[in-house]
């Protein structure tokens, strides 16, 4: 592999200093400090997202980590790369392996610091893109947590669907389900319904199967309202049977992208992971959990080792 | 029929004076003032609807508009029956026409005031319940808008689909089309690119046609924000899009509700109307479109017919 940035000092020093690699989205953001091994020494998370930051808090934000870790490489991912980041890294296009984002690495002024670029679909394929999740697929394929072949769920605030070809996605849709029960907890008209809890049992289950079969979710929301107000629906189980309902029509339409036979890997936060894998055993799909946090530090683990070239 | 409520002076006082028919939703309050021939003599709308008011505010306001038109029979329909208006009048249920709304009229405290109910689906079928629509949709057909036997679609916050047999509203359902497309425009990731005006055009009808073969609204919206993304929508058109959308989603729902033949009667906002007459009209189905406000004025118009008993 050739070495596509300008390094400080050469790759010694790189190999010397644990990695300092972030997840940097849109609300929340995850650090961690990962050594020459691949090994997670720490890891913090916040909420300092780029939404809540904007540039120049970004721009100062930055220059603590780098007061704080002098001399480490920092590896960046998510949507500190976009318009609404610290700089802009154009997204690679599908098919895209380990490969592509190492080629698409953004080197910025300070030569230890680089930005991991996002995804897009193909040309020939509906508009879609990826930003932070493509460290996380990547790394679960070169890690072997995942298949070579197959499809891997990444349950969100934005979703992702991804088929895995020899080891590249080569493909991928995205499902704003975390944003829609977002939305309508905090601003719709079954807000005060939807205050409890949500959790795995036959509410879930219910608002599953709906999700599945119902082909407007405008109406099957709805659906919930009336519940409510005709007494067939408790208002403590409201909460579980929506997001079984929004991760029901997500999963309907995920397995429509993929053949009917592998396991799905559904990767992530293990709060999401485990709604996701309830839902997708109710479809008679099997599938297995994976944590997002561990896939992320297998792909920038990797990303360095292409980036600082050891040989 | 008979004379459900206690009327103060007999008929007589009421045919002599005109009739103060509110529509009192959730958000908006319209009132028209009605002369015993069923003509409209005054319109009003304001943004009075019960959400904004409070019990305590909606009692002064009802007190404010007694004395303004001293000794006139008033009939209030829509959310100012329900747990959050005035007085709750309990849902008739379906099948439920103007005789079954006029049995189901709920007298106060004031011999003069009374207030229609909601209609709830039958038992056997999905939960669903309106409130103020049933007045547009049984004043549409006692005035031979719509004929007895057909399907209405009344777009909205809450767009309703009814199924009308012999006069009757025999079910319905609801997709909460409006206030999703609210929710997006106010507080979701495609904030900053739905503020352009919703026109009819190219751009709505692709939405529409996105809207009737996708089988998610989840997915189908993230492609608006991936194609402004990649350069494939224009920030000008995507609020025409995301309409398209929703309504194209809406509409490939409540057309399956009904039997493939027969025009749809469009009820209610002309604004709305408009935008449902084309995307039904892109789907090859025949469509009319009738003002919400006259079939609104016609049903209350009926109903104070029955309960003056002026046979």
């Amino acid at each position: 592999m050739a070495c596509v940035l300008p390094l400080l000092n050469g790759e010694k020093m790189h190999a010397a200093l644990p990695l300092v690699a972030i997840d940097w989205g849109t609300t929340n953001r995850r650090l961690y400090l990962i050594d020459a091994a691949g090994n997670c020494l720490l890891e913090e998370e916040d909420h300092g997202g780029v939404a809540s930051l904007g540039r120049a808090a970004i721009a100062g934000s930055i220059a603590q980590l780098r007061d704080r870790f002098p001399g480490h490489h920092m590896l960046m991912a998510g949507m500190i790369g976009s318009s609404i980041g610290w700089r802009d890294a154009p997204y690679v296009t599908c098919p895209a392996g380990l490969e592509q984002l190492v080629k698409g690495v953004v080197p910025t002024d300070d030569p230890l610091i680089s930005i991991i670029p996002g995804v897009r679909s193909a040309p020939e394929d509906a508009s879609d893109v990826m930003r932070g999740e493509e460290v996380q697929l990547i790394g679960a394929v070169a890690a072997g947590l995942v298949p070579a072949n197959g499809v891997v769920c990444h349950p969100g605030t934005h979703t992702k669907w991804a088929l895995i070809e020899n080891g590249t996605i080569q493909a991928f849709r995205t499902v704003m389900t975390g944003e829609l029960f977002a939305l309508l907890r905090a601003h719709s008209i079954l807000s005060d319904a939807l205050t409890a809890p949500v959790s795995v049992g036959p509410q879930f289950d219910a608002g599953v199967r709906d999700g599945r079969t119902s082909r407007c979710l405008g109406a099957a929301l709805f659906g919930i309202r009336a519940g409510l107000l005709l007494g067939r629906l408790e208002q403590a189980d409201a909460a579980s049977w929506a997001s079984g309902l929004l991760i029901g029509s997500d999963i309907g339409f995920g397995l429509r992208l993929s053949a009917p036979d592998g396991p799905i890997a559904v990767l992530g936060d293990p709060r999401l992971t485990k709604l996701y894998a309830s839902a997708l055993r109710l479809s008679a799909r099997p599938c297995f959990q994976l944590s997002g946090s561990k896939s992320f530090i297998s792909g920038m683990h990797r990303i360095r080792g292409q980036l600082s070239c050891p040989a």
